[in-house]
């Protein structure tokens, strides 16, 4: 039987990797994965007597294939995704080819690890989480994300745009906070100031923006803003930007959206309750 | 100076700790955190010679004085979370309290390492950030994150309820898939009911759901459903609620949120629908 593991690498350097999938990584005969993260791996000595098979970025379906392929030939394959593979990775590329060339269940099981059969071959197969993009760029702005979130990409490769908008709205409307994924590349350059655009309809210009190059790796950027000031804002493909909901505030420089939100406000005049202190959410008493 | 550090434990058991979480508690003098974590570092041997620190879950605040106050002491101090300390776990605590005692900046940076002062004493702070619920837990169904999400916590302790139910229907309007955090508790019995009827104003009947219990835990239990099926379930405070997008599907077993969105394909005939720029698809033929 055939392994293929989805192993999400988390953020930039090697100290996002998670034990399971440093001891995936050791028992794997095959590693697949985009150059950067091969280049790290190999960095740590932990490619040796390997095969390994390098991809360029934009070879999604390539890389599934090429894992499957090699786990349906009895090898023990690890594919490895930056942060986590659920998360705009390689889990659902994976698992859409399992389904277009009809694989069926060998186990009695439900989810996964899970068992595969393509005619008398067979794939066991394992996604190791890893730390996505949102919380690890949130570990260096402060607690941004302490309260309700949404992850959202702006790519319309895969997504109609219309769509990505009424995304935007929803999540202006529920007063999330927003994480957006690939803000920006050389061909779409004017969706992160749209979204702003969009956004701006729902909150106040100050509310807490970031802009996060690289998280944990050489040239990493961290840069507070605001909403406003994601209209200029300049980013590419390596950014992720986050946005506060209504209650996030700046504090000496950290990004904080307060856990306990407004019991203690008056959701239509803003002021404090009575008997509660405006801006602070942690007391006692009330949580 | 001291050093405080919050680390995400991520999923269930060790094998979800990252290489910088464990080289940090490698390090720290002093760990604290919520008992069951306690537990499974020891069971490891990762606490021999530190001073260590039990805290029962609702204490949180409690813990966040606690190291606070040990770091101001000069110690190196490593408190442990479940999870990612930015998602609904210890880092908003802290910092709402290094806001609160009024601590200064004692660096130049923005964000987080960073030293605060306050009067005359230092404390360096850092964030581990870990795998969070919603990764686990998508882990181990398929690939139900592979596209927009919203984290969602139904605890109102801290939220009030208008507020989450207002979520809910963005998450909704949104389309986006969602994970609930916090569904039930002893004294929490009707919001998981209560979010599955307004998100059956959005969504089919028959979008897949589902409930894992103690991922990666020994006690895990994971089991697909329906977003009807939400209705009727029964689940405790150890269990994670995911309700798919309008093109989640399951397939033997496993719960497929698709990356690419159909919206933007004629299924039928491959081709992009009218105003739709064509992405090279996840699926050969039929985008």
């Amino acid at each position: 039987m055939g392994e293929l593991y989805l192993v999400g690498m988390g953020p930039g350097n090697l100290g996002g990797l998670t034990l399971r999938g440093r001891e995936v990584l050791a028992m794997a005969e095959v590693v697949i994965g985009y150059s950067t993260y091969i280049r790290l791996l190999e960095g740590m000595g932990l490619l040796a007597g390997k095969e390994v098979v390098r991809k360029g970025m934009t070879e999604e379906l390539d890389r599934a294939e090429e894992a499957l392929g090699r786990a349906l030939g009895h090898s023990r394959v690890a594919l490895v995704s930056g942060g986590d593979p659920g998360v705009y990775g390689m889990a659902a590329p994976v698992l859409e080819l399992l389904e277009e060339r009809g694989f069926r269940r060998a186990d009695e099981g439900v989810g996964l690890p899970g068992r595969f059969l393509l005619g008398e071959k067979e794939v066991r197969l394992e996604v190791v989480p890893g730390v996505t993009a949102a919380n690890a760029v949130a570990s260096l702005l402060g607690s941004p994300l302490a309260h309700d979130t949404c992850l959202l990409s702006l790519s319309d490769l895969l997504t109609p745009w219309p769509l990505i908008e009424r995304r935007l709205h929803a999540a202006g409307m529920g007063d999330f906070v927003v994480v957006l994924y690939n803000p920006q590349s050389k061909r779409r350059t004017w969706q992160l100031r749209r979204s702003a655009e969009i956004l701006l309809g729902y909150r106040p210009p100050n509310t807490p923006a970031a802009l996060v190059k690289s998280a944990y790796r050489e040239r990493q950027e961290v840069h507070l803003t605001t909403l406003e000031g994601l209209l200029e804002a300049e980013v590419g493909m390596l950014t992720t930007v986050v946005v506060g909901n209504a209650q996030s505030r700046l504090y000496e420089g950290l990004f904080i959206t307060p856990r306990g939100y407004a019991l203690k406000y008056d959701l239509e005049t803003g002021e404090a309750l009575p008997g509660e202190v405006p801006g602070r959410a942690l007391r006692r008493g009330n949580g």
